[in-house]
């Protein structure tokens, strides 16, 4: 049976041009870049050629392209390295210990203002939640902040928050479950301004995780104005494992995985010149042919959500109708299950998620699409489709004509029916008894 | 021209089985192993495919097994994890402060002995050295063991250090430079003893990066008696960007990534299949063919080292002369420089390194040669041939044709002349003037 794969943001195959280009590093020219002898100098070269490449895209210099092995690495060095070394600096030194380190004292009462403090949004990658989290434990400020209903960061919400000890904003440039877009360049700015009227330290330094971006968008940092930027070539027809973090140059950060002073001493480990030589071929691909692919993409996406919506009731598009990813299809097909959807469309050879595939481990809700301020009900039946470059108008013609006799046979044996009106969860003991209407008193349970 | 390359410490070619395994799963089995659907159910198949080769050979249960990516990696997570996470332990949680954090207090003085403590050696690879250099600073306290004349560890030092604060104790299988191996069985016997003693927690823990040793001696954990584990398998034939940490069960390690609760939330981060099933065949291989290919190198290592001796006066073996890799060879050819002599060879298509590939971004002597007790002069001039699969008798022939006489002109130019017995560095100021004759003064600097 032939499939249809719909979750390009969850892997995507290995671009051949990208694998050719990688096969020499293999098992011909596999020397260590660190070696200064002819196999060393060649390898290094290939990692030259391989920075210059990402760096021209980036509008950056090569210096400012810190190889890592993924999106994920790559967040945490940018949010860890940047609050580790604020935590360094005398104005803050005194005031970055474990929450436990204060002990019985009212120390913590005494500098409530002057801790760090990083702002970032409920709906971000669990790579950049995770640390902001971890660092909260350690005694930072966090502000989450919420987005709007569309899935898009309101740059005035991100002007309110910042303070004199904010060192970070980290607000990702495409939304992954979603695909929702968000006004980078315009937050950049904002961020540039706040940090003109200073005069003691130049914080806050601006991140974003272009993980889901960079294959479709521009990522010019100089047009982004970010001093931060994650990519990954995974999710670009690269291989897995390869990834980037740009660095403005001269913006502090304490590398995070130490080692024989590799990438300017802010990421050890030997350079994995196979995967890196594929990455920035794969992301000179898309960006190559981003244009006329993003317009192929759109007309495949808006006529996927038109048709869905025609063709099944009770479903609710979640994100921006048109600020999204072009291959981003993520609806809410209320009174069925995802996970159920999941498992019924695989058996018919069609491939796509609820969540994020990098949070299946878990039976979670989508943190996102509660974010969007939706009932759970709504998270617990979205469902995204990322198109992809294989993905043909004959492809989501097979799924059309598949999803809406699934979805109407699993909504037959659903025990729920929920308003599509609904702004709160309707029966919590349908999902988990007890514990769950307990939880479904709390905020992102609504 | 053929090249002879000895450099196989530094990095080794692709084993053509083991990139055989991975193709599949660069093109056809692209799926995210968090995929629920069938792409993404094959692709984490392999994944426990793989997890299941690897604990084999170590003995133990999978999920002891932490795939990452690469040894630095995994040595930085060994350490900061278990650091980590014993700071937010309640004995010590008052005491992993920046030493900034104290002020003017004396909270330092107070509690000197109790801060966290970790024992390590002064030889280790910078992916252990560094992250403890990292952790003194943020207040714990490391010791730092001196070798042996002959680079081995002598147990009974480690078992002086241990104090009841004592954390962890990272000490490497074989060295990176001089291919030494540590009794790390004897060690562990030490470390289990002094903790059976101890009521209030299981501290120390053991680690040990076995990044070269993997490819050559026994790898299991049992039998070793350590709770940590890094293996690599760029250093074994496997691709460059895959590594892991063997965890024992039960040991209490925070994670260094943070993203989707990957690798038993211990790593963040999509897996890398199709490097993670290279990593396991090539370790399969290399293990397969251990005993064989063991005393085939053993055999050449030895011969070279005999006729090294015999042809060029003024070489001092470095390190043990049979506790030892079967692929290492490291000499100090006295009165020449490395670096000089890795130029010339090179020309003359042979390729090894002067202390590690991982440092020669720096020009600082091999630490490893100083850690041995030997002045200065010893280690600018340590040359480190390491054999591979390839390596012939007739690639050693070769290189001993050339290596007297270029030795012989280098020599000749050479400004420095040292005594094979001295103890200490003879001329400071042929190497950079005033600055090195200062730092010769130093401990370090012999």
């Amino acid at each position: 049976m032939k499939r249809v794969y719909l979750d390009h943001a969850a892997a995507t195959p290995l671009d051949t041009r990208a694998k050719e280009a990688m096969e020499l590093y293999f098992t011909t020219q596999y020397g260590n870049a660190g070696g200064l002898y002819e196999e060393g100098r060649r390898v290094k070269e290939a990692l030259a050629n391989a920075r210059n490449v990402v760096a021209r895209i980036l509008g950056a210099h090569e210096d400012e392209i810190i190889f890592t092995s993924g999106g994920t690495e790559s967040d945490n060095l940018a949010i860890f390295g940047v609050a580790r070394s604020a935590a360094h600096q005398e104005i803050f030194s005194r005031l970055t210990l474990p929450r436990s380190a204060w002990g019985s004292s009212d120390a913590s009462q005494k500098f409530p203002d002057m801790r760090p403090h990083i702002v970032t949004t409920t709906f971000e990658h669990h790579a950049v939640l995770g640390p902001c989290e971890q660092l909260e434990k350690d005694g930072f400020n966090v502000t989450y902040l919420d987005v709007g209903p569309d899935g898009i960061v309101n740059p005035q919400d991100v002007q309110n928050t910042l303070c004199p000890e904010t060192i970070l904003v980290s607000i990702m440039y495409a939304n992954n479950e979603i695909g929702t877009i968000q006004p980078i360049a315009e937050i950049g700015k904002i961020i540039k301004e706040f940090r003109a009227r200073k005069t003691q330290n130049l914080y806050p330094y601006f991140h974003t995780d272009a993980c889901q971006a960079a294959g479709y968008l521009d990522i010019n940092v100089n047009n982004l104005g970010v001093d931060f930027m994650t990519i990954n070539a995974a999710k670009m027809y690269g291989p897995k494992g390869a990834g980037a973090l740009y660095r403005r140059n001269g913006v502090p950060l304490k590398a995070q995985i130490i080692g024989g002073g590799q990438e300017m001493r802010l990421r050890g480990g030997t350079e994995n010149v196979p995967l890196i030589v594929g990455f920035a071929r794969a992301l000179e691909i898309a960006q190559e042919r981003k244009a006329e692919e993003n317009k192929r993409l759109t007309d495949l996406r808006d006529y996927f959500i038109a048709e869905i919506q025609k063709r099944i009731p009770k479903t609710v598009l979640n994100g921006h109708p048109t600020k999204r990813l072009p291959n981003n299809v993520n609806v809410s097909i209320l009174d069925i299950e995802g996970e159920a959807l999941v498992l019924y469309l695989d058996a018919k050879g069609i491939s796509f998620s609820t969540g994020s595939a990098c949070t299946s481990e878990s039976l979670d809700p989508s943190h996102v699409i509660l974010a969007l301020g939706k009932p759970y009900e709504f998270a617990h039946s979205s469902m995204r489709f990322t198109l992809g470059r294989s993905t043909t108008k004959e492809d989501i013609d097979y799924v059309l004509s598949v999803l809406p006799q699934t979805v109407e046979w699993l909504r037959a044996l659903s025990p729920i029916s929920v308003d599509i009106n609904a702004k709160s969860m309707s029966r919590p003991e349908a999902f988990a008894g007890q514990g769950m209407r307990a939880k479904a008193k709390s905020k992102h349970y609504k």
